[in-house]
């Protein structure tokens, strides 16, 4: 290949990017914390340096362009969950900052630039995916301001005393930017347990989380016949063992569900419960999957109300619908794959990233490098130099691609 | 009948009594709190005043009885739970003493006397049934004045100072103690919801309580395929499922059951759960379904945890065995209510009662008055005063009986 990353250079660059906010292996950067804005400034310098015109727009987004007329956007996010790992979206705006640097010095005759992005606050720490939801035009710039933090301040409190960023938000435009590619860590143990190289991205999953709570009677453990019960935690109980085994009937080789989260009240050992609740979360990469999916926990819940004496009742308390990854890009992508000799796997991605975003306004491809032992979002998180810089050049060779196409 | 209590009096005395702790319509007296040590001095002068010889003893049990040689002992408890009803125990203490009124008033020729007692701490603010275990020989007076309360103080820091207590326990003494008699409210709905007077005990219930817990792996409940989670709420969910389907298919009419209490690890939405643990509480009057029980219990906690792929384990938190009254008093109490003329259904115990230890050393029987809704270990626990006038009227008649027989 003509056009190579530098990913010496880029992995110097990853570990510097982990000294903002370091903890333990990890680090902690939640969105425009102190650690945060340093590394963000940092990030504008590096793009300066490379010879991108760079800026940290209205909301916190980093960018940093080419000064070719059309351009790839490459890039993912720099902000973390509360000790969460070094390479999680890291990874894939360092990539992009070494495709644009690679651009910068090696000038290969290709009629299509970079522009390299952090999107702002992807982990949700005022609001999930809040960078990308501005730049795609979901969210307005007054609405993302006014989002606010755990602490209760809003965005515009925090971010506009700094005078690092612009008055206006960055924007993508179709007529400028002809794809989005992003490199990130699978999160999963897929490509870590079968030891493949990378993970060309087909789909992000939907996602939706329904909180469903049983109401019975609280009563003496003891005293109480089995037959004058209401007893909440039973309904809870029987709903989740039945609505896991209905899913599982279904045989979709992709969908995933699960009960992770539950509360009994009184939560006592001696009475019967009169409340339990259940959050539900479930992903697919079909629609009519996880209706499927939804129309079944309902019939669950409803039967287990029944036979339990209880009331039901149930909350839809997130709702993302599935996002294919543009097809052309899916198949340049394995082609990168392919030419680079690596092996890989087509794959759904389980988590949502800001590629499910960008995606819905101009066409979007991604690439998974695997995750060690399948850990992620944990001070933990880690995956080898050499797989970071499989990944890292098969993204170059996938933007060239794109590049050459037009 | 010749001997007749008066219930005017007794049911002013329990009012009065009710004014000690008084917390809306029920009362909150925690074994020696202040309220609950006013109303030890209060009952002592109570028992004074109707001719008894009356002391609190070395651990706070308050006694007081007729002179004659050989006495039928009758009581319960006056300390309650955190916000706790007014007749819960206390019902069965001011019977004692209203049967020892009218022994003393109308000196009827029987040849045995009355020994009244409000048992210490039944509630288990320092250890539950401690009175009545230091009466029977089960427990020392020192072990019993090392136990501590939730502010960490013994019993004996709180109760020596006082100079209310004696330097000696009490203790029952089959020689001079012929029976043991408790009135009490149901604490459960059978009699209420049924309408009938009331309940002549036939068992206090064993008792059981293991806690089950299952060990899985934490992971990102959207990138881990279903067949390489190892999820831990699954396995309680399908664990507490299976084992109430399997106690149910018993078909036993007296045995109760209960998860009342669970525990996820991390307990969120978007994680596979790493650990989960339910407590089992179960009751029978027979032993041999008790023994049963956890065997299911067993079984269905194994093959709960291989299907998910966890380990598990269990801890025995509780194991009380099933106590009989004595049949001579069952049917003593059944021909009281018979010559009365009230509605009676011999029925199990479904909550422990200090007739629970003394039984094992003495004689023992139990009426029930209903629990208004079957509430009791509430604020809003009540029963009718006639219906509580009936039941001290029916105890009095097996005093009479139980007298008349030696």
């Amino acid at each position: 290949m003509a056009f190579q990353v530098n990913s010496d250079l880029a992995l110097a660059d990853l570990r510097e990017l982990a000294t903002f906010g370091a903890c333990g292996q990890g680090v902690e950067r939640r969105m425009w914390t102190p650690a945060d804005v340093q590394s963000r400034r940092w990030l504008q310098r590096k793009m300066a340096e490379a010879g991108l015109e760079a800026h940290i727009d209205a909301v916190g987004n980093v960018v940093g362009r080419t000064n070719h007329k059309r351009r790839v956007v490459i890039g993912s996010h720099t902000d973390t969950v509360p000790k969460g790992g070094w390479l999680d979206g890291a990874l894939g705006v360092i990539t992009g900052l070494a495709i644009a640097r690679a651009l910068q010095t090696q000038k290969p005759d290709l009629p299509i630039g970079v522009e390299v992005v952090s999107f702002a606050d992807e982990e949700g720490y005022f609001a999930p995916f809040l960078g990308s939801k501005v730049a795609a035009g979901f969210i307005t710039v007054k609405a993302a301001l006014t989002t606010k933090n755990s602490l209760g301040e809003t965005l515009a409190a925090c971010i506009q005393g700094s005078e690092l960023a612009t008055q206006n938000a960055w924007r993508i435009d179709p007529s400028h930017h002809v794809a989005f590619l992003e490199l990130h860590i699978e999160q999963g143990p897929v490509l870590d347990a079968h030891q493949i190289a990378l993970g060309v991205v087909t789909h992000i999953v939907g996602i939706r989380q329904d909180r469903v709570t049983f109401v019975g009677s609280a009563n003496h453990a003891g005293t109480t016949p089995m037959n004058m019960r209401a007893d909440a935690a039973a309904a809870l109980f029987d709903f989740a063992t039945e609505w896991r085994r209905q899913c599982a009937a279904m045989g979709s080789p992709t969908a995933v569900w699960n009960v992770g989260h539950a509360i009994l009240e009184p939560n006592a050992h001696n009475v019967v419960a009169s409340r339990a609740l259940g959050t539900c979360q479930y992903r697919d990469i079909e629609e009519e999957t996880l209706q499927r999916c939804g129309l079944l926990l309902r019939e669950s819940a409803e039967a287990a109300a029944r036979r339990n004496q209880c009331s039901w009742s149930i909350e839809r308390q997130l709702e993302i619908q599935p996002t294919p990854m543009s097809p052309g890009l899916v198949d340049i992508c394995e082609r990168a794959c392919r030419t680079l000799g690596h092996s890989f796997r087509r794959m759904p991605s389980g988590a949502g990233h800001d590629a499910m975003i960008i995606g819905r306004v101009i066409p979007a491809g991604m690439l998974f490098v695997p995750s060690k032992g399948g850990i992620s979002h944990s001070t933990d998180e880690d995956t080898p130099a050499e797989s970071l810089a499989r990944g890292m050049q098969a993204l170059a060779s996938a933007f060239e691609q794109v590049s050459r196409l037009q």
